[in-house]
């Protein structure tokens, strides 16, 4: 059975691309948010894709516009699951609201529904009790700009139903996705298990004064052919967050302490990464990207 | 002081690469090997790299020929160093073999000559007091295919030179090489520093059945616009080099067997990655190099 009314829970920067991208491939999606000033943001982050649709992937205006008449707006949750097939949950990563959120969605939306949840950081068992529906509950991860990093990553949890899964799988494709489906619950899921670790290690040759960030994406990128090496992904990622992230998984770790250290001195002088036009490079033209980068 | 008489002591795989590359930039080349038999071996690799040479960087028949031209091969270890400012060692990777080299070198070379190794496994300090001139002795590490995988990485131990280093450097940007400078020791330099854990994490997500390769290549490829995944770079390197390093970094983590039992199990089948024409992909025209790959 096709999937073909949909609910975001949460418009937040990722919940309005993955409800946008939903009705601009035709699905009929309602987003859900917290209150009327919520929900005027929600509008906003919406309208402001059109350039990127019209730049990025060719649509037209007609199209952007007829993806928008099948996307509505609501503060009133059990309206807004009343007669869904899926709900996405991509509301903030705090387990109060996410716990709560299940809690509510298993009394107002009917059995049918199938729930996932676009969590960066929670495996589906996390939550899957609080659904009502284990077999119906799992991940759909969705990656930033979802109409060009097209991948949706897919896990269940040991309750989910193999027949559930495989009609997300079904969804993600419909909507323009990749589907990548991962066979058991993992952290980080596949993209972030295998990024996590190379920037770790750039990371350590950095803070222990190995190879500098340019040197360190320079050998990467001549000797894999990658478009950008680890200092340029987390300019892209935002210092901000690569740092809170070492910070969190390794911040009792003595060896971390020197990347840290550098990487708070860059957070202090404003060196955010891309979001503010300087981070390892600076933007919007980085060295990086220069061929004669590569030469020297 | 440019560096202009080189002798590359080992032609193998890397060393004969590492001294046509040399001759083919200018340098007067000799290479040295143990007996007559090992260097027909040597003459034969070198003369094969001339179509490697025509058609992945356009030289012509002219320019090759120039570059064999400047380049002499001896079994005479004395006379090989007589003349030389700049060795480069690249003889097998067995300490006995490379402690008794520098030892005889150190009698033997000009108190001028500079000493480098192109060891993968070994860090300078090593080896530094055989050579009897610490100060002038380092690391210059070199990718295989050199004339298009063309860094160099130089890395020297506590008691190198600077200005030895620095003219280390230079060479290696006169002989087309991006010099790729570590301020420290560094085992796996920086490339394989960043490479293995990415190619862990990949074993790991393989070995536990949580996604297969294709799906977790997919993934990289999509994510980070890289021309392949963990799983096309192992097949790459072979995939029998890439079960010995793990076995020997890994070999009583009860995390990789499961890996390790699935690497084996390839290795018995033949599949051996590019070289045999299957690995993970089948060659010579990979499922990954395919568009619709990315797709789907």
């Amino acid at each position: 059975m096709s999937l073909e009314h949909v609910t975001v829970t949460g418009g937040g920067v990722l919940g309005s691309q993955i409800a946008y991208q939903s009705a601009f491939k035709g699905k009929a999606v309602i987003i859900y948010d917290i209150n009327d000033e919520a929900i005027a943001q929600v509008k906003k982050r919406v309208n402001g894709l059109r350039d990127s649709y019209k730049n990025d992937i060719k649509a037209t205006d007609g199209q952007f516009d007829a993806g928008l008449g099948r996307l509505s707006f609501t503060t009133d949750l059990a309206s807004a699951v009343a007669d869904a097939d899926l709900v996405i949950e991509a509301v903030p990563e705090r387990p109060s609201i996410k716990h709560g959120l299940y809690q509510n969605l298993a009394k107002m939306a009917p059995e049918r529904t199938i729930f996932t949840s676009n969590s960066s950081t929670y495996v589906p068992s996390t939550y899957m009790e609080d659904t009502g529906r284990p077999d119906r509950f799992l991940n759909l991860h969705f990656a930033n700009q979802v109409w060009k990093n097209n991948t949706a990553e897919i896990m269940g949890s040991p309750k989910t139903d193999p027949a559930i899964y495989q009609q997300v799988v079904q969804y993600a494709r419909e909507i323009g996705m990749v589907p990548i489906e991962l066979k058991k619950e993992q952290p980080g899921y596949v993209l972030n298990t295998l990024l996590i670790p190379l920037l770790d290690a750039g990371s350590y040759l950095w803070g222990q004064d190995i190879a500098d960030p340019h040197t360190i994406d320079k050998t990467w990128m001549i000797g894999t052919g990658a478009p950008m090496g680890p200092f340029g992904i987390m300019d892209l990622v935002g210092l901000r967050t690569c740092y809170n992230i070492t910070k969190e998984q390794q911040g009792d770790d003595p060896k971390a302490q020197p990347y840290l250290e550098k990487m708070k001195a860059m957070l202090d002088e404003g060196k955010l990464g891309r979001e503010s036009g300087e981070g390892f490079y600076h933007y919007p033209n980085p060295e990086f990207a220069d061929p004669a980068f590569l030469k020297a």
